[in-house]
């Protein structure tokens, strides 16, 4: 019986190599243009998969990690979280006009974004804590998922998870469909993308990490919940995304993939590591199809990743040579 | 092609399925008794696993979380990670007597246990920071494994992780063959644990939730490390742990297990979820193998969860009736 199973083992094993090797020669990055980005990218992974290279990485070791604003979805004209928290306070306001309760509530809801950026972070966290503070994570989620399936971007008119980047998805599965385990590690609200994470770039909640407000346990009416309070608990950026991988993670991944300085500490920690290492950065090159910003942007600024991206021997995607779509879909 | 391709695939599954089946009509629980409480947990996985079951589970939802100390190992006379921590400051004032600095740290020297914990948590934490703060996680990994590589237990004279529960390993293999994911919530450290928890538990680093200190990101040398400090970051007890599980894993495990009071409100939270739910406690019942204590205790008191675990529909796992064995190997 053992022996009749450890065949049938052996042979399934063959036979799943072969599918898969057949599988794998359709062009995994069909949205990238024939440029030394996507040979790069595509030469990094058989690199690290062939079990004969010098550089072979076992599967458990293959670890990628993705900034999600700017680098897997748009953050023009600023970040879509943020418009989800004033469609949401304007609704709350609907039900409770007594909500807006400060000039920069006040602000959201007028509208006036250049008076609620005025305001700084103060002004910022009074306004997203009036739907992300309070209501407990199931609720939440449920309040991101319809504000998705109804809201439509200001600019492009799409639906925001409409504009993920058609390219990023394809290198996510090409990554998986390679043995990677994918994850998000963003500056964003870790609540926020766990909501549409596993539906839309296939990571699910386990593999996003983001920026958080202290959390607490209750039991509500006989109902345990976690619930969000208005507290910052941890802010997922810069030097901080190091720290959460390293808390999440508890091992330095070997590619990761940003867009902004807010990426430079994470592309800096793994691509130190040793063996083979990848660093990815987003050039926001494209005014015509997407946006074209980064050394003198408020959002998503890219400046010192820019300049040693050279020497530290990381990839600058351009958006406008390197992918032939922006988005899913027509 | 691709038809070619379906076809390898359909096979491999076909066989795959196969060779599952004939391996789990093996025993998956030798080390457990006949009793009961085995039944009710093959009973479980069987309800959750079978795709014609009203309470089937899908693969990703199938989430098992675990304490350790008491649960997955011994706890007894106290944490082994105290072990650790006045081991390697022993060892760390050979090097530098100036190191031992504080009535704490002399009684921990002295081996006068009832003096340290006289001090309370104060003293422990003065005592722990010694070996487990101003060091990169990198280092204190490889003390760790040093530590478990020499160190023997004072009672049993075994190595620490050879004091693992031989049925834990077994349950925790049996719900990873049924496509479970295993995690490990503990009030132990993050990082202390993760120094063995892969080669001894099968558990990946990533699959490790713990107490921490703050971390920072600091470039050492050129060298980008993450470092430990000496402040307390989150502790992962009690309703702390339901937390944890909210920011690491995302969703609402459908198992758990643990042995002491301090794992109540990851129970509650586990079995208080929609569909099928298991909730396990470890009941330290058997002074001729191991360890009798349970209301009375200091280290591991379960005193609230054996007054209802009955109505709440929890097992309470009795050592000394349930388990054929304790330790792994002779």
């Amino acid at each position: 019986m053992r022996r009749w199973t450890a065949r049938l083992l052996a042979l399934t094993v063959v036979l799943g190599v072969l599918a898969v090797d057949a599988e794998v020669r359709a062009d995994p990055l069909p949205s990238w243009n024939e440029t030394t980005s996507k040979a790069q990218i595509l030469s990094f992974i058989d690199q690290v998969t062939d079990p004969a290279s010098p550089d072979y990485v076992t599967p458990a070791e293959r670890i990628a990690v993705f900034d999600n604003d700017g680098t897997l979805w748009g953050e023009k004209p600023f970040y879509f979280q943020l418009f989800f928290a004033v469609d949401k306070l304007k609704e709350l306001a609907e039900q409770d006009p007594a909500i807006v309760n400060s000039p920069a509530r006040e602000a959201a809801i007028a509208g006036d974004f250049e008076a609620l950026f005025a305001g700084g972070e103060e002004a910022l966290l009074d306004v997203i804590f009036a739907s992300h503070a309070d209501i407990s994570v199931d609720d939440f989620t449920a309040d991101v998922r319809e504000w998705l399936a109804t809201a439509r971007h200001p600019v492009t008119g799409r639906r925001y998870d409409g504009m993920v980047y058609q390219p990023m998805l394809e290198l996510l599965s090409a990554l998986r469909d390679n043995g990677f385990s994918t994850w998000i590690v963003s500056g964003g609200g870790i609540h926020f993308i766990r909501a549409f994470a596993d539906d839309v770039y296939g990571i699910p909640p386990e593999q996003v990490i983001g920026s958080t407000v202290k959390t607490v346990y209750e039991v509500v009416d006989g109902v345990p919940v976690i619930m969000k309070t208005p507290a910052i608990g941890f802010i997922d950026d810069k030097a901080g995304k190091p720290v959460a991988i390293d808390a999440h993670i508890g091992r330095r991944p070997i590619f990761a993939g940003g867009n902004s300085d807010g990426d430079f500490e994470m592309l800096e920690y793994v691509t130190s590591g040793e063996g083979p290492r990848f660093g990815l950065l987003i050039h926001h090159t494209d005014a015509a199809r997407e946006s074209a910003y980064d050394r003198d942007s408020s959002v998503g600024r890219l400046d010192r990743g820019l300049d040693e991206a050279g020497e530290r021997g990381w990839l600058v995607v351009d958006m406008a040579e390197d992918w032939a779509a922006i988005y899913p879909g027509p």
